[in-house]
This record gives C-alpha cells, structure tokens and sequence, in this order.
C-alpha cells in the first residue's frame, strides 16, 4: 500500500445515499485512494438515531450524534442530509472551518446556493454538488467546464425518476394516475407523500440548479415556473399517444434573445409537456432521467442515465470526493461559480411555447369559426385543427364503440403556432365563457419539435 | 466591461477546429471573459501557411509561421495542428515554458500520452484535452472526475463519425460500403484517403483514451485489438438486420474480474460488432457519436452528440481553454492524470464475447452435426442455430426469388455463447478445412446484449 498523505472525510447522513457512500468508501478504499493520491479516511459519520436500520452495515463505533466536531476536524465534509436546516449551518460551517464540501443537497442550493457559493469564495473552498441535479448523471461537469467555451440555448430535463416512472406506466399500460401512484408507492418508486416529485417541486430545484450554471445567472427557486403531473388522465395520455406525443414532466431552461427594448433573458420552467415520440427524451423509459443539451457550437448532446437511487447517487457524491481530494493535494483554491452573466428571468407569462387545446364544443355549425375567431383575436394562431365527434364505450360492451355519442358534442384537438402564455390563457378562458364551449378538456405546451 | 486580468492564448493550428477557435473566442470574447474571470487574449495562431483559404475570417496580423515566439510568450496554449510532429515538440515545449495546454490531438495522446503528462506533473502545469475522444461530446470529465469514485466495467462507444455515418447509410438504404463512401467522400463525411476511419484508426486512438481514464491506467495504442469496417457488405447488414441486429462500428473497453491465478485486467478493442435493434446505441444515426458506460455503482449512463465537425468541436476546446483560466486564476497545480491502478491488458486471443458465425454449407443430411461437432471440440458452444437454403433472384427478373437454387447449398447463421476469440479463430480455421463448409460467410462478434 503506497505510503499517502491522509485526508479526513466527515460524513454528514447516512440515509439510502449516506450508507452507501461510507460503505463504497470503505469497501473501495485502497482503489480510491490510488485514484486521490491520498488516503480518505472516513472519520465519523454524523446521525441523529446511531441505533436506526441503516442500508449497509456501518461500524458503530464511526457514528456519532455530534456533528460539529467532526466538521471542524475535516479536510473535506459531505453533506447527505437533505433538507435546508441544519445542514446549511453545517455546511457553512465546514466551509468557514477550512474544509472543502460535497453535498447533494438540492432543496438546499436552489434555495441557499449563492450564499454557499460566496461563502466558499471568501475562503477558496470547493464546493462540488455533482449528485444535486440528475443522480447518477454527470451533467454538473459537463455544464460548468464543458460547455463554458459555448452558449447553451435550451435544456428539456426529464430530472424526476418517480415522475418519469408514474408518465411512463400510463402511457404503457393506459393506466390511470392514481393506480400507478399507488403501485409505485408500493414498489418504493414514490414516497408515501408524494407532494415534492408530482407536484414538481423535486423537478423544481433541479431546474434552478441546471439553469444557473447553462446561463451563468443566479437562478432563484421562486423564479422556476412549476406545474406538476397530477392533473394528467388516462384520456389525456390516450390523445397524446394518438397524435403522436408523450406526455413527460421537463424542466426546461431557456436562452431568449433580446429583441427591441427586450434584453437576452432566460426562462426556467418545469411542467408536463407534449414530446414527439422520435425526439430522444420520448424513449427514456421507468425512473431513468435524462438531459438533453442544445448549444450553440456543440449542437444536441443528450445525458442519460439513473437518476436516483442510492447506490447509484453515491457514485457521483464519491467522484465530487476524489475530485475534492486531488485539488486538496494539487492546492488552489475553488474555482468559484460563474454567475456574471446576470441575465434577466422572464416570468411564464412572457414566454412563448406551442400549445394543444383539446376542447369540447356542441355539434353545431359555426362553432369551429367561433372558436377561430376567438383565437385570432387573442393573437393565438392555429398551425392544426381536428374535430371528432365525441364517442365512447357502450357500457357493458368490451369492443371499441363505433356509434357517435347522442349528446351531439363534439371534441376539437387545436395546435397552435408558438404563442405567448399570457395570450393563451386569457384565450382559454375567453374560450371557456364563449358560450359554445361545453369543457376545456386540456391545454398541454408542446416541447422539443 | 469588467477590469478583468489578461491571460495570453496561443494557437497553433488554424483548420477546421483552429478555426472556429480563433472565430469564437474573438465573437465571444466578453462573455468568455465573464466566465474564466480573465480576458482571453488570444496572441497568434501559427499556421504553415497564412495566406491558404480558411473557414473563418481571421485577421492576418495574428497569423504567423513561427510558433515558437508565441508558446513562450503564452498562459494558455490550445494545440490543433494534429498528428505527431511537431505537435509534440510544441507541447512539451509549452508545458516547460510554464504554460497549461489544451489540446485535440488523439493520434499524440493516444501514442505520447504518458510523455506529456509527465512532463505536465514535473512541472505542475494542467492539460486538457476534452476534445480529442468524442468531439463536441463531455466525456473526459465525466470518466475522469465524475466516475472517479465508481468502478467503470465496460465502455462501448461509437467514437468515428464517419463509419457510423457510412454504416447507418448502408443499413437504412440497403447500400453496398463502396458506394456509400464514396458518396460520403462527395458530401465531406470522409476524407479523400478514409483508411484513419474506416480501418479503426481514429477509433483505436479514442479508445485508448477512454480506457486510460476510465481503467486508471495508460493503454498505449498498440494494446488495442483494431478491425475496420471494410469487409462489411450488404449482405452482412441485411442478414443482421433480419436477425434484429445493426452493425456498428464500436470501441469497447472491459474490465475483466480476476480468476484463479489471472488478476483483474481489461481488454480494448474495436471492430464492427452486431448490436441489437433496442439497445440504445442502435439509434445512434448518422455522423453522432455515442459512448454507453456502465458502472458498478452508477448502472448505466449514455453521452450523446456531434462527434466531429469543427464548430462542434471547437466548443469543447473552448470549454477547455476556460477551465484552463479558471485554474490559472485560482492557483494549484494540475492534478495530472490517475494511472495508477495499471491493470494489465489482455491481448484479444483472450477475450470472452458472443459469435454469430455465418456458413454456406453443402446441403446434406449431417452436415449440420459435423458443423456442431468442430464448435464443440473447440469449446464453442451453440445458442442459436438458423438452417435456410440459399436463394437468390433470377437474374433478369426484378420480383423477389423464391425458388431454392438448385446447387444445393444451405446457410448456416451460427450464434455461439461467450467463447475464447481464441477458441473462436481456431474452430471457424476448422470449420473452412472440414470439407462440409463451402464458404466462411461472415464471423461478427455480437455486444450489447
């Protein structure tokens, strides 16, 4: 065994991440310190229960329920807690005491984040948050070294597995929301409360995370438009499918140029949109993320792999180590964030997307020209137009029904060209008392085409 | 604009890449300057010749013949002259006159890496080299830093533009190779002298690189088992696509367990090789790139985009040279490259993959047990037998043939188990000796599966 210097490693954590990072550490740690050029010594791991069930098995005598000490005797603290507090005390604290840090603490630096970025700098710590944005994924090193020669126009994120997961089921299987969130809660895909992963806010973070270091600019959660997938049905992935789309929950982060008095500006948003079934994010199948990157030089990448898990997660909280502990040895101090680019956040309302519409309307003429004319005038201009007479299965009948419904309703399936959001919704809902429409079934944003 | 610090770049090599380098860095040139924290000045780019015709507009007073001058008065010098000398004089040169290198140059890394990087680590100066294994695609950083806590098991890639362009064409069109490259040749995919790509050059020098960081270990080019994709023909595509193949030209790099008294080691090769129709590198089309990684931890993870071009590629150079000022700036020395797991390299006669073994052999009764009886005694064993009797249309009539011919000659495709290439290469020296095969048809390994 080769005679290296030692690092000290304090682990924050040890949840289905935590346990597996101390146990990879220990199992490889011959392997990872020929990688570092140091030994990383795991000296303690700060929990609050040491008596808990843990993933893997942890040497009692490492836990501990102190977390301070380990911190300030730390060459380089990571974070596994989750949540903003204490562990944005904890991190400050390693930061301010000389270590260097890896956290893949999401919820903590879409909300924190320049904060901890400036705290680091003050000193020259590291700061690495590689397991913050897609799991498994490598996406952090790719955006902020990579690409930072280039000008990224356009992310479309699928960064939530459970998500990702509940989409996919109902479109395989036609299934409905609340049936494949029940079985994926059952199957440990979805947590008991699922609020964070299907109302977005999971998604949410990451987008803020991704958007800041593609455009250079301090992103704000609150500035992260969200919508999340609980409102998507059986019938809505039933008409997606048949026009050719997928329904999938994207962060989208987008670079808009300036025009007139508008300065470039940058939307970030998360909400489920219509995805062409040949566009690569169409195929990403169960749990998997992926993140598919438009720049301006390099063209389309796409980045795809797990995107969470435990083990999975720990492989790229343990590269943020290894990369930690060289730079430790080869000196320097933290590179920093680059955020100068400083370019404004338009809210949704001033973006522009395609939409699909799905109304119904009665079966009456001159309704499809009422409907027109109201689009028209809300400067929403329509690219496709389908009208079906409502049918549905004849109760108790198990073939497809042939016969057109008795309530004289028809449905209309409207693609517009790209239209501004505050347009759209101020024409949906003029739609909506126009007195010719029975129900606005759906409005979906159309992404990637 | 910002009082930033001056950090001279020096550019040696102004074609397709130098280019658009020289290009971008002068049109973005504020914007990169917020990003590196230091203005990029680039200083000269040295060319052979300063009047020869060029992509982008450069201004003549930069262009000179004379690199020296400009290496020694450099922070930052980027190397796209290509091949090995003098490129590498210039590097080292570079690297000992105290400046950090980026370079794009696979043929001088793949051969002199271990020169350079030494000569890097005496002095402390960094080198980056994102460009030089997959184009536009952020592979480097990912295998070097990402998965720097995991264990990488296998790398399959498709590394050369040029063959997958060449490959794809002749699967979605039914084209023969010659044509297709040809034409290739008319549109710019191939080089007039294509032998550096479809011969397995190019990709041999990638794969290299790939397995070097990947394996934690230098795998000098001559370790590499290297095939092209000259002998693959028509029918060859066509047969695998009736057996839900494509065939594509791939790099693939292995870590092999220890067994008995063999320790770990790894094998690298390219060849054209059967991969199924659902596997994610099947839908890699055109000129794209692709590298398929998996991970003990991690599981499996996919980069995607522009392998070449010199816009493409000029982004993950620049993203380089900004690293490159970033580092500058923030002081450390370069953390230098991770060889130290030097794991052994198995030569192909080795290695372990699946066959499919295509025979026409006389169509006679026990034909088909004295076939299976030369793969056994060569300790290859059968998965999958396919028995057709060769038919081929009447000459003249364009309607598809479906009468036997009448020289009664049947086609054997032969899919084995994991068998010893060594094994393989013997038994198949058998089987054309063993007087009952008229013809070896094709021997294709299969990946993927």
């Amino acid at each position: 065994m080769t005679d290296y210097r030692r690092l000290r490693v304090a682990l924050l954590g040890a949840g289905a991440v935590g346990s597996q990072v101390a146990s990879l550490l220990r199992k490889h740690g011959d392997e990872l310190a020929d990688r570092a050029g140091a030994h990383l010594e795991l000296i303690g791991i700060a929990v609050r229960d040491p008596d808990a069930p843990r993933d893997a098995d942890l040497p009692r005598e490492l836990l501990t329920t102190a977390p301070e000490p380990l911190i300030v005797g730390a060459d380089i603290v990571i974070e596994l807690m989750g949540g903003i507090e204490p562990a944005r005390t904890y991190l400050l604290q390693a930061i301010n005491s000389g270590a260097d840090v890896v956290t893949a603490n999401k919820a903590l630096l879409a909300t924190h984040g320049p904060e901890i970025f400036e705290a680091a700098d003050q000193v020259g710590a590291q700061v690495y948050y590689e397991a913050a944005a897609a799991g498994a994924i490598p996406i952090i090193r790719p955006l902020r070294d990579s690409l930072a020669g280039d000008r990224v126009q356009r992310i479309m994120g699928i960064v939530n597995g459970t998500t990702n997961y509940i989409l996919d089921r109902m479109d395989s299987e036609g299934a409905e929301f609340a049936d494949v969130l029940a079985d994926a809660q059952r199957l440990g895909y979805a947590e008991a409360d699922p609020t964070a992963d299907v109302e977005g806010y999971d998604a949410a973070q990451k987008a803020a995370i991704l958007a800041s270091l593609a455009f250079h600019t301090s992103v704000p959660l609150e500035a992260v438009h969200r919508e999340g997938i609980t409102g998507i049905d059986k019938a809505m992935m039933d008409a997606a499918r048949h026009a050719g789309y997928v329904i999938k929950l994207l962060a989208v982060c987008e670079r808009l140029p300036g025009r007139g008095d508008r300065p470039e500006s940058i939307s970030v948003r998360v909400y489920p949109a219509l995805v062409r079934r040949d566009h690569p994010l169409a195929s990403v199948h169960g749990a998997n993320n992926a993140v598919f990157v438009q720049a301006e030089a390099a063209g389309n990448l796409m980045f795809y792999g797990a995107g969470a898990g435990g083990v999975q997660t720990a492989s790229a909280v343990l590269g943020d180590v290894v990369s930690a502990a060289r730079r430790h040895l080869a000196g320097g101090v933290g590179v920093g964030e680059s955020n100068r680019a400083n370019l404004p956040i338009l809210p949704i309302a001033n973006v522009t997307t395609r939409y699909q519409i799905t109304l119904e309307v009665d079966d009456q003429p001159g309704v499809l020209a009422t409907v027109a004319g109201i689009l028209s005038e809300g400067d929403v201009s329509i690219a496709t137009v389908e009208q079906t007479v409502r049918s549905e299965p004849v109760p108790g009948n198990g073939s497809p029904a042939s016969e057109p419904a008795s309530d004289s309703v028809a449905r209309l399936v409207i693609g517009t060209h790209k239209a501004l959001e505050q347009n759209l919704s101020e024409t949906v809902g003029r739609l909506a008392a126009s007195g010719v429409v029975e129900r606005v079934v759906s409005v979906l944003r159309v992404e990637g085409d």
